[in-house]
């Protein structure tokens, strides 16, 4: 593979004395090394110089709410202790209990079949764990989250990237993914709705590919981060809504995007008790038991009011028509696809001057002091674009794109 | 292996199909599978009714002038938002100069050297995850942190247990590490004050695992979560003070024990730039980043007053004497080296009709009620032992011991 490190493409050299090889294969996901390269910037230009359309944070307050459960937990002396590793019991019964409503499932058993983690990305961490071995190969559709790229190859397996098409808005592609299935391929991996591109899979396309899955015995993990955010009316399916695959599909959530909770590190994880186990045991090994904290705003969460959540689609979808017109006045700098869901635009590069992704990100960096995020992170599919966030605060987007006319004025 | 799991030992069965033979080999460390069986016999018989002397939590709250940090916190808004993936910018400088004048290290480059990690087992998981690949061996001394077994497993590293010997109190024995090294040896990994067993491994020991990790070209992973953590005046050592091996010693440190804020789950890892390089890609793909809301607790925990250190140690100090007292009065029961450091007593079985270590708790917890936890868990040396810990509430270790005693004249 080409590299796919923002940090490398701009010049670092990395130790190979007494690394591993699986993890000189990886990198740190683009989207937190243009974080990191914008921070050693402002290091010298000053810090709040640098707009960011790069790592998905929502620009909004965590709900008061919630706010106000983290203030009564801080009395609470538990709040201070490891959880049980599987995660506060009240919050288990409170994501089954969503979950059975939000998927139409009759009943699951919160002890067994729900587990609390450190976010979702440890929750896709220890599902993918738990299914793997050395050389399996896990299917990903291009483009893709791109930290799924570096949780396969970490845990040894081998990624096989699913083509999808732009001009289809890039929805998933089930008959590309049945011709990659080969005796290794353990599973497929997706987020939905997908980061980068923002396309929501709908229901049609996952029921076509639960009857793969069953076929080829393939586990579905489905990372629904972003399972609240969809626009226009979308609706959001899920194969955990899917009776007959019951026992080969890991949804991973997150309270991260949907509550204002990223920095709280909490997500969960829901599949058949028999893979639950497993994943435990993943899990105690790698962080002991989500914040106890954070689980007691997780529940808060659940159990409130969640107004919020409205509010918070309706800021980001204004954000999206924002960006999109923005992005329209550049008609001769890049395209795009209209996204359905989460709060990303993958934008192709068309301006001539401009080629390979992590070049021009570096360059708009440096030179515009706008943090956007290189396509190639997000796989084969993703080289010759560039991922921008509307998450962040409205009056960012036009002062972001003023800086990104000024740099194509450059060219 | 014979198993290392209490929930096997009680008869459950796991999950083959679809699940990767990593993950199959691995176990839920018995520490946390302790808690989770008392969890469901408190479902029968009523929460709170049973004593733990099982996961090592201090019964103590987190300090005040902690707890007003996080109040005042939660009104800023970056509380609500991922940190830098490495960490906050402010606690990797505080951790810096927190471990220079700990170790009397010239000069720790914090933006480099230091990454911020949800809670001291993140650190190991991310220092293993960097250092070994398929097949490499890990030296671990035996008994060990039952966690650490399962960290090299999930890896696919192979653990070689290093027997230690009760009677030298445990001591770290070098020789025999030397002799089990082979051209797979990739690290050795240990805590220091151990888990389980109070060791605390001196300047000599480690001076000499030094030169040993020099001419073998081992990486040392050192988990010093108890570093604050001895008794009569017990000096700690760590090998990061020694300059000659600081491109090869990986230090992993927690805020957990030694600030009582094990729910928090922040802990850090210290190493030479190149090796943090790599880790920050597993940490990436594990956590993304340690929770903004512990991080922030643990910049008051380090630029605070910290007498409450010294309150805990003291606490702590009259915990161990206490246990130490009831096991005495068990002595046709129990033999034990008396700690040095952490608050684990390793005690041996002698009673003739107890034995095997896993049966031996799984009664002790059905028939007394009381937690505690397998010495099969902590490797080959630590089957025929039982671990108590002595961090739990001061009154709890006379009831908790009223209850073995009657335990035992049942046999």
């Amino acid at each position: 593979m080409t590299t796919r490190s923002a940090i490398q493409a701009s010049g670092k050299q990395f130790r190979r004395k007494n690394i591993s090889q699986t993890v000189q294969n990886i990198v740190i996901s683009p989207i937190k090394e243009m974080s990191i390269l914008a921070d050693q910037l402002e290091d010298e230009i000053g810090h709040g110089k640098i707009i960011s359309f790069g790592q998905g944070i929502p620009y909004f307050d965590t709900p008061s709410y919630i706010k106000d459960a983290i203030r009564t937990a801080l009395g609470e002396i538990d709040t201070a202790k490891y959880t049980l590793e599987p995660g506060l019991t009240e919050l288990r019964a409170l994501l089954a209990r969503h979950l059975e409503s939000l998927h139409g499932i009759t009943r699951i058993e919160e002890k067994k079949e729900i587990m609390v983690t450190a976010g979702c990305q440890e929750a896709v961490a220890c599902a993918l764990r738990s299914i793997i071995d050395q050389g399996d190969e896990v299917l990903l559709p291009s483009p893709c989250f791109a930290s799924h790229i570096e949780q396969v190859i970490q845990f040894g397996g081998t990624p096989v990237f699913v083509p999808l098409a732009e001009q289809n808005k890039w929805s998933l592609d089930v008959e590309a993914c049945a011709q990659l299935v080969t005796p290794k391929t353990k599973a497929i991996l997706f987020s939905n709705p997908s980061n980068p591109t923002g396309a929501v899979f709908g229901h049609a396309e996952l029921r076509a590919l639960a009857d793969l899955a069953k076929e080829k015995n393939l586990i579905i993990i489905t990372d629904e981060t972003y399972d609240f955010l969809t626009y226009d009316g979308m609706p959001h399916s899920s194969p955990a809504s899917f009776a007959d695959v019951s026992d080969r599909v890991i949804l991973c959530g997150s309270f991260s995007k949907k509550y204002a909770m990223t920095g709280y590190r909490v997500g969960y994880a829901y599949a058949d008790e028999g893979i639950i186990d497993h994943m435990l045991k993943v899990h105690d090994a790698l962080t002991i038991c989500a914040p106890a904290i954070s689980q007691k705003a997780a529940i808060a969460a659940l159990a409130g009011p969640r107004d919020s959540i409205q509010e918070f689609r309706e800021k980001l979808a204004a954000n999206r028509e924002a960006m999109c017109g923005e992005l329209d006045n550049l008609s001769d700098a890049f395209s795009y696809q209209k996204p359905n869901g989460a709060y990303y635009i993958l934008a192709k590069i068309i301006h001539p001057a401009l080629r390979d992704s992590f070049q021009t990100a570096l360059r708009i960096l440096n030179e515009a002091h706008v943090v956007v995020i290189p396509g190639a992170a997000f796989g084969p599919q993703g080289e010759g674009h560039l991922r921008f966030s509307f998450a962040g605060e409205p009056q960012q987007i036009p002062e972001g794109f003023r800086r990104l006319q000024n740099f194509l004025q450059t060219l």
